[in-house]
């Protein structure tokens, strides 16, 4: 038994320490592509903060690497293990330790699922709002540590806004709470917003008080089909500009329409270039949609479709919820990028997008939280080809860049991780690359967190 | 003339720097009470983002300290001078740069007055939520160097909610640009939120990109009057428990009721030991002042008035208003403390700061942003009675500790500034405290910014 191993089962019960090459294998990586994954020494599955403590202490004496992981459902291979490192995994950290309605907060572990959160706050008719698309396998710590957002954020905004208070087990084992419980509270610099997004960079989440809104009426749906991007685009920006609050407002460009159209038959035109998707949860959402259908026709929309009730909103939703599984049934793997524009450049980049599908003679199918200008083009290849493989990789980087030429950002929800590592210099600048960096070592003197990501 | 006037010339026009000591004097300190300010020595006033690159890099040069102002409306002396200081007022930086209402976003210099960019934006139907009771006053550099709140946010959230990218002047005088123009973006460490509430201590914010809203509707207010506070406090937990959520939600005690009743003459029964305001901005806000003015009732209120209109709804609200200076005028000279709770300890609370006034025989008056636990009760005094001013700051330091104990904070949206460094560590605890140091370390390696605020 290695050094390691001996001294983390000083403070962790054996079924809690893992050495198996087959778990440690299946361990080792998230959900994206082209990401290397080192091979881990061990695999640790805490249940008490003291637990993950000692992991760190351990760690810290050994200078061994240690990479935190949730749900492992991250596009970024920012929980991808370092060769020689701690797997720690939060997931069995999920106790939901208490739900406040007076004071609208939810305490809780970083192992809690984010669908599971949601599920017990309803019970009290209170919603937690950030809803990524993996809502139903990623952890509220997994959240935090990306930074996720959802189709609600064009509404409710994202984790970073829900996050008040924080515990974290630092680099050298000591626990730092950070925040408040409290609505307001400007004591000192906000660690807690510095921790949200930083990737497990700066220290281990082992409990979380979460912001709680009331829970929404059921939202309606309108679906609307366009004749290009351009009118897609310029429909979002009329609802935008006329002061509506969409509860969400997704879009779905041409190849993406028929890659859902072949996966569920829904019959859609495949002369639509574009389909928008627009909710309200306001007390009469009737009268809203009516007001968002005109202005998409204005922008030209050759179809509009508002939903009577809940029951044909989720028949409309489904289209979008199929999009990214349709998109994998293309070609068998997909690449999915995250880059967020200005709303009003959302349709230069959809036709900016096409434009590097067609050079690098590719499927590329965008879905895009819209009113976030925050995309998803969707690289779509067959991972057993070298050559389509290298122009899938090629084309997400030249998406990259042209998400910063529209004066956008390389993420704007999924996070850096090791995909976006190169690109994180581009978009920063060598200032701040050096400020994050000094930040890091304030907290990592030794770098032993989650190495070789983000930076 | 110094060496750091001479410096200073070289990059900043004769007008924009002054050292007549009177000029010097008036802009030595901000609002608070009982908070020393040192002798500057030297005032400056730039107009552009070069010019303070300018400041920066002399001071650094010269080691000589560097204290930002906004409007110095600041209540915890984070704007007064230190001896010997370049005091660095930005509120000759002005300028709307840019509205841009499809994607909902200003950008503005940091010596924009908040009412003004309200102004502004309303002319496109939009609104900049945070207001701070001296939005007609304070700047929005100010706003962002406090993490400043107000009454809206227990509805609209803070300040740190609408920053979305700043330019800051790092000590060394380079240009550095966080966060991003888009709705979401987690591209490396949130050094944005980071400088939300830093009082000045990390850098000089010379540009920022804000986030706007749709302009509300108007809003209707009700106004319930109760014969204890902890009816009072009990209505704001039922208000909140049962899912509504008020645009404000604010809250006065007997002490100030009666203040106002003497100042405003508005016949408010003496026998009133709190009243409650609730405000909303939904379409239909009658219907929601019923359901409210219920909850009232059942939490024991002796009166309940909802307003017929905006203009009745502006009558309630102008006892709020003149709050502060009503109690100004019992004694000359108030003490706002800032101490934010969960809102279901309000009660308590107050019955405590009661409890505080009696014995340190003083009056107290408690103004609260009822919604978020948010308070500040205000300690009227003789400024000119070394024996009552005393007992002032003891009381002051009591109602925080007060604040700590029934899990809050020592600022819920005023800062720390000098007023409150001793308390910071109480919060805090020493290993936050060693964590925020470092972070200040690593932006201001001389320790010129700012010197002696927050810890």
């Amino acid at each position: 038994m290695s050094d390691l191993v001996t001294r983390l089962l000083e403070g962790l019960p054996a079924e809690a320490v893992l050495t198996d090459t087959d778990v440690l294998a299946s361990y080792a990586h998230d959900m994206a592509s082209f990401c290397p994954a080192g091979a881990p020494a061990v695999l640790v599955l805490p249940r008490e903060r003291e637990q993950v403590q000692h992991v760190l202490r351990v760690a810290s004496e050994l200078r061994v690497p240690v990479v935190p992981q949730g749900a492992r459902s991250g596009l970024s291979g920012a929980a991808n293990a370092v060769d020689g490192c701690v797997l720690l995994s939060l997931v069995r950290m999920n106790r939901i330790v208490n739900i406040d309605p007076v004071n609208r907060i939810a305490v809780v572990e970083p192992g809690v699922v984010n669908a599971d959160l949601s599920k017990a706050v309803a019970g009290h008719g209170l919603a937690y709002p950030p809803d990524p698309s993996s809502w139903e396998q990623c952890t509220i710590g997994g959240n935090i540590g990306t930074g996720a957002g959802g189709l609600c954020c064009v509404k409710y905004g994202v984790t970073a806004e829900y996050v008040l208070g924080l515990d974290v087990v630092l680099a050298d084992g000591r626990l730092l709470s950070t925040g408040r419980s409290t609505a307001k509270g400007v004591a000192g610099y906000d660690l807690t917003r510095l921790f949200v997004g930083s990737e497990g960079t700066l220290g281990v989440v082992v409990r979380a008080v979460v912001a709680l809104r009331p829970a929404p009426p059921p939202q309606l749906v309108l679906a609307a089909e366009f004749g290009s991007a351009a009118a897609a685009g310029d429909a979002v920006c009329r609802i935008m500009a006329a002061g509506h609050t969409p509860s969400l407002l997704e879009l779905m460009d041409r190849t993406s329409v028929r890659a859902v159209n072949r996966l569920l038959k829904m019959g859609l035109p495949e002369s639509t270039e574009a389909l928008l998707l627009a909710g309200f949860d306001t007390p009469e959402p009737g009268a809203e949609l009516a007001a968002v259908g005109e202005l998409c026709r204005a922008a030209g929309a050759t179809e509009v479709v508002p939903a009577e009730d809940t029951a044909e909103s989720e028949m409309l939703l489904a289209a979008r919820r199929a999009g990214l599984s349709a998109l994998e049934a293309v070609k068998g793997t997909t690449m999915i990028d995250d880059v967020c524009v200005p709303r009003a450049r959302l349709a230069e980049l959809l036709d900016g997008v096409a434009r590097i599908a067609d050079r690098h003679r590719l499927t590329i199918g965008v879905i895009a939280h819209a009113g976030d200008g925050n995309t998803h083009p969707t690289v779509c290849f067959d991972a057993t080809d070298p050559d389509e493989s290298r122009r899938a990789r090629e084309s997400f980087d030249a998406i990259m860049a042209l998400g910063l030429q529209l004066g956008g950002t390389i993420t704007g929800e999924h996070g850096v991780g090791v995909l976006k590592r190169e690109w994180l210099a581009r978009e920063l600048g060598p200032d701040s690359l050096e400020v994050q960096r000094g930040i890091k070592a304030v907290f990592d003197p030794l770098g032993i967190l989650n190495p070789g990501k983000v930076f």
